[in-house]
Protein backbone atom coordinates (compact mmCIF):
# COMPACT_ATOMS: atom_id res chain seq x y z
CA UNK A 1 0.00 0.00 0.00
CA UNK A 2 1.22 3.41 -0.72
CA UNK A 3 1.49 5.91 2.05
CA UNK A 4 3.48 9.45 2.26
CA UNK A 5 5.44 9.94 5.48
CA UNK A 6 4.55 13.60 5.38
CA UNK A 7 1.04 13.68 4.67
CA UNK A 8 -1.36 14.41 7.49
CA UNK A 9 -3.91 11.44 6.37
CA UNK A 10 -1.51 9.31 6.45
CA UNK A 11 -0.12 9.64 9.73
CA UNK A 12 -4.22 9.10 10.77
CA UNK A 13 -4.30 5.78 8.46
CA UNK A 14 -1.75 5.18 11.17
CA UNK A 15 -2.72 6.21 14.07
CA UNK A 16 0.69 8.44 14.78
CA UNK A 17 -2.12 11.55 14.88
CA UNK A 18 -5.22 10.88 17.12
CA UNK A 19 -8.89 11.15 15.32
CA UNK A 20 -12.51 11.05 16.39
CA UNK A 21 -12.88 7.87 14.36
CA UNK A 22 -16.61 7.26 12.58
CA UNK A 23 -15.82 4.17 10.36
CA UNK A 24 -13.08 1.79 8.98
CA UNK A 25 -12.56 -1.70 7.13
CA UNK A 26 -9.45 -2.56 5.45
CA UNK A 27 -9.56 0.22 2.45
CA UNK A 28 -11.50 3.39 3.68
CA UNK A 29 -11.31 5.66 7.38
CA UNK A 30 -13.41 8.25 8.39
CA UNK A 31 -13.47 10.44 10.96
CA UNK A 32 -14.57 13.77 12.19
CA UNK A 33 -13.18 17.05 10.36
CA UNK A 34 -11.15 19.03 13.09
CA UNK A 35 -12.70 22.27 11.22
CA UNK A 36 -16.35 21.46 10.63
CA UNK A 37 -18.74 23.23 8.56
CA UNK A 38 -21.40 21.77 10.56
CA UNK A 39 -21.95 19.09 13.71
CA UNK A 40 -20.63 16.14 12.69
CA UNK A 41 -18.77 16.91 9.50
CA UNK A 42 -16.98 14.00 8.21
CA UNK A 43 -14.09 13.39 6.47
CA UNK A 44 -13.70 9.99 4.54
CA UNK A 45 -10.49 8.91 2.58
CA UNK A 46 -8.55 5.72 1.42
CA UNK A 47 -6.02 3.83 3.59
CA UNK A 48 -3.67 4.37 0.52
CA UNK A 49 -2.22 7.18 -0.28
CA UNK A 50 -4.17 8.49 -3.56
CA UNK A 51 -4.00 12.24 -4.27
CA UNK A 52 -7.24 12.62 -6.34
CA UNK A 53 -10.52 10.95 -5.41
CA UNK A 54 -10.86 10.18 -9.66
CA UNK A 55 -8.04 8.24 -9.36
CA UNK A 56 -9.14 5.48 -6.41
CA UNK A 57 -10.02 2.20 -8.53
CA UNK A 58 -12.53 1.17 -6.45
CA UNK A 59 -14.61 4.59 -6.53
CA UNK A 60 -17.90 2.28 -6.13
CA UNK A 61 -17.03 0.67 -2.94
CA UNK A 62 -15.91 4.27 -1.55
CA UNK A 63 -19.23 5.63 -2.19
CA UNK A 64 -21.08 3.32 -0.77
CA UNK A 65 -19.47 4.36 2.51
CA UNK A 66 -19.66 7.84 2.07
CA UNK A 67 -23.96 7.03 1.40
CA UNK A 68 -23.81 4.87 5.26
CA UNK A 69 -22.07 7.75 6.40
CA UNK A 70 -25.02 10.46 5.20
CA UNK A 71 -27.71 8.28 6.38
CA UNK A 72 -26.17 7.75 9.99
CA UNK A 73 -25.66 11.22 9.65
CA UNK A 74 -29.56 11.87 8.93
CA UNK A 75 -30.48 9.87 12.05
CA UNK A 76 -28.10 11.32 14.24
CA UNK A 77 -28.93 15.07 13.36
CA UNK A 78 -32.52 14.75 12.35
CA UNK A 79 -32.25 15.91 8.90
CA UNK A 80 -32.52 15.09 5.36
CA UNK A 81 -30.24 17.49 4.19
CA UNK A 82 -26.75 16.34 3.33
CA UNK A 83 -24.26 17.81 2.17
CA UNK A 84 -20.98 16.74 0.22
CA UNK A 85 -18.05 18.22 -0.98
CA UNK A 86 -14.46 16.74 -3.09
CA UNK A 87 -12.53 19.47 -3.54
CA UNK A 88 -8.81 18.57 -3.04
CA UNK A 89 -6.70 21.35 -2.91
CA UNK A 90 -6.14 21.45 1.61
CA UNK A 91 -4.70 17.99 1.59
CA UNK A 92 -2.65 15.98 -1.01
CA UNK A 93 -4.95 12.86 -0.15
CA UNK A 94 -8.33 12.32 -1.50
CA UNK A 95 -10.47 12.98 0.31
CA UNK A 96 -14.90 13.29 0.45
CA UNK A 97 -16.23 15.47 2.98
CA UNK A 98 -20.16 14.51 3.90
CA UNK A 99 -21.95 17.01 6.84
CA UNK A 100 -25.40 17.66 7.39
CA UNK A 101 -26.77 21.42 6.86
CA UNK A 102 -25.77 23.96 8.89
CA UNK A 103 -29.45 24.68 9.98
CA UNK A 104 -29.74 21.63 12.59
CA UNK A 105 -29.34 22.03 16.27
CA UNK A 106 -26.11 20.72 18.11
CA UNK A 107 -22.59 22.13 18.35
CA UNK A 108 -19.97 21.48 16.14
CA UNK A 109 -17.02 21.64 18.15
CA UNK A 110 -18.40 18.83 20.34
CA UNK A 111 -16.21 16.14 18.62
CA UNK A 112 -16.73 13.73 21.58
CA UNK A 113 -20.23 13.38 21.27
CA UNK A 114 -21.02 13.86 17.54
CA UNK A 115 -18.40 11.05 16.60
CA UNK A 116 -20.83 9.03 18.94
CA UNK A 117 -24.12 9.68 17.61
CA UNK A 118 -23.14 8.95 14.22
CA UNK A 119 -21.43 5.90 15.24
CA UNK A 120 -24.59 4.70 17.11
CA UNK A 121 -26.75 5.26 13.84
CA UNK A 122 -24.43 3.72 11.16
CA UNK B 1 -39.78 3.57 -12.67
CA UNK B 2 -41.19 6.81 -10.11
CA UNK B 3 -40.89 9.80 -12.38
CA UNK B 4 -42.17 13.32 -11.58
CA UNK B 5 -44.27 15.39 -13.77
CA UNK B 6 -43.68 18.91 -12.60
CA UNK B 7 -39.73 18.18 -12.52
CA UNK B 8 -37.28 19.88 -14.41
CA UNK B 9 -34.60 16.90 -14.15
CA UNK B 10 -37.22 14.07 -15.03
CA UNK B 11 -38.23 16.22 -18.36
CA UNK B 12 -34.81 16.22 -19.38
CA UNK B 13 -34.86 12.29 -19.16
CA UNK B 14 -38.02 12.06 -20.91
CA UNK B 15 -36.27 14.49 -23.98
CA UNK B 16 -39.49 17.50 -23.22
CA UNK B 17 -36.59 19.54 -22.18
CA UNK B 18 -32.98 19.99 -24.29
CA UNK B 19 -29.65 19.40 -22.99
CA UNK B 20 -26.37 18.95 -23.61
CA UNK B 21 -25.96 15.54 -23.29
CA UNK B 22 -22.44 13.88 -22.03
CA UNK B 23 -23.36 10.34 -20.76
CA UNK B 24 -26.46 8.13 -20.99
CA UNK B 25 -27.06 4.37 -20.26
CA UNK B 26 -30.09 2.82 -18.42
CA UNK B 27 -30.09 4.39 -15.09
CA UNK B 28 -28.40 7.54 -15.44
CA UNK B 29 -27.86 10.45 -17.73
CA UNK B 30 -25.14 13.71 -17.66
CA UNK B 31 -25.70 17.20 -19.30
CA UNK B 32 -24.39 20.26 -18.98
CA UNK B 33 -25.22 22.86 -16.23
CA UNK B 34 -26.89 25.77 -17.56
CA UNK B 35 -25.56 27.81 -14.81
CA UNK B 36 -21.76 26.89 -14.84
CA UNK B 37 -19.26 27.32 -12.49
CA UNK B 38 -16.59 26.40 -14.67
CA UNK B 39 -16.35 25.48 -18.56
CA UNK B 40 -17.95 21.74 -18.57
CA UNK B 41 -19.35 22.01 -15.68
CA UNK B 42 -21.84 18.70 -15.69
CA UNK B 43 -25.15 17.49 -13.44
CA UNK B 44 -24.90 13.44 -12.69
CA UNK B 45 -28.50 12.52 -12.41
CA UNK B 46 -30.14 9.05 -12.14
CA UNK B 47 -32.96 8.77 -14.11
CA UNK B 48 -35.68 7.56 -11.98
CA UNK B 49 -37.02 10.21 -9.57
CA UNK B 50 -35.50 10.45 -6.39
CA UNK B 51 -35.67 13.24 -4.01
CA UNK B 52 -31.82 12.82 -2.46
CA UNK B 53 -28.38 11.16 -3.78
CA UNK B 54 -28.88 8.97 -0.46
CA UNK B 55 -32.03 7.50 -1.48
CA UNK B 56 -29.89 5.67 -4.43
CA UNK B 57 -29.97 1.91 -4.13
CA UNK B 58 -26.95 1.79 -6.93
CA UNK B 59 -24.71 4.92 -5.50
CA UNK B 60 -21.11 2.66 -6.38
CA UNK B 61 -22.52 2.20 -9.75
CA UNK B 62 -23.76 5.81 -9.73
CA UNK B 63 -20.01 7.27 -8.62
CA UNK B 64 -18.23 5.34 -11.15
CA UNK B 65 -20.29 7.18 -13.82
CA UNK B 66 -19.09 10.61 -12.08
CA UNK B 67 -15.65 9.27 -11.78
CA UNK B 68 -15.87 8.50 -15.89
CA UNK B 69 -16.96 12.40 -16.16
CA UNK B 70 -14.09 13.33 -13.85
CA UNK B 71 -11.52 11.87 -15.81
CA UNK B 72 -12.82 12.72 -19.60
CA UNK B 73 -13.25 16.14 -17.76
CA UNK B 74 -9.49 16.10 -16.99
CA UNK B 75 -8.49 15.13 -20.64
CA UNK B 76 -10.63 17.87 -21.66
CA UNK B 77 -9.54 20.54 -19.75
CA UNK B 78 -5.89 19.74 -19.22
CA UNK B 79 -6.20 20.04 -15.27
CA UNK B 80 -6.14 17.16 -12.32
CA UNK B 81 -8.27 19.24 -10.18
CA UNK B 82 -12.06 18.48 -10.40
CA UNK B 83 -14.40 19.18 -7.89
CA UNK B 84 -17.86 17.55 -7.59
CA UNK B 85 -20.69 18.69 -4.85
CA UNK B 86 -23.75 17.58 -4.01
CA UNK B 87 -26.09 19.46 -2.37
CA UNK B 88 -29.76 19.34 -3.71
CA UNK B 89 -31.95 21.79 -2.48
CA UNK B 90 -32.15 23.75 -5.82
CA UNK B 91 -33.65 21.21 -7.80
CA UNK B 92 -35.56 17.84 -5.67
CA UNK B 93 -33.93 15.42 -7.63
CA UNK B 94 -31.00 13.93 -6.80
CA UNK B 95 -28.10 15.06 -8.69
CA UNK B 96 -23.96 15.18 -8.45
CA UNK B 97 -22.12 18.26 -9.79
CA UNK B 98 -18.67 17.46 -11.04
CA UNK B 99 -16.66 20.42 -12.97
CA UNK B 100 -13.00 21.55 -13.46
CA UNK B 101 -11.62 24.01 -11.26
CA UNK B 102 -11.76 28.06 -12.17
CA UNK B 103 -8.36 28.46 -13.43
CA UNK B 104 -8.93 26.05 -16.46
CA UNK B 105 -8.82 28.35 -20.07
CA UNK B 106 -12.05 28.25 -21.87
CA UNK B 107 -15.65 29.79 -22.12
CA UNK B 108 -17.54 28.49 -19.57
CA UNK B 109 -20.87 29.85 -21.68
CA UNK B 110 -19.77 27.44 -24.87
CA UNK B 111 -22.08 24.43 -24.00
CA UNK B 112 -21.71 22.76 -27.76
CA UNK B 113 -18.02 22.94 -27.67
CA UNK B 114 -17.79 22.51 -24.50
CA UNK B 115 -20.02 19.17 -24.51
CA UNK B 116 -18.04 18.01 -27.57
CA UNK B 117 -14.67 18.16 -25.26
CA UNK B 118 -15.98 16.18 -22.82
CA UNK B 119 -17.53 13.50 -24.75
CA UNK B 120 -14.42 12.91 -27.10
CA UNK B 121 -12.67 12.06 -23.82
CA UNK B 122 -15.36 9.65 -22.37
Amino acid sequence: MKTDPTCIFCKIVAGEIPAHKIYEDSNFIAFLDINPLSPGHTLIIPKEHYRWVWDIPNVGEYFEIVKKIANAQKKAFKTDFILSKIVGEEVPHAHIWVYPNKNISGNKEDFDKNSELIRKNL
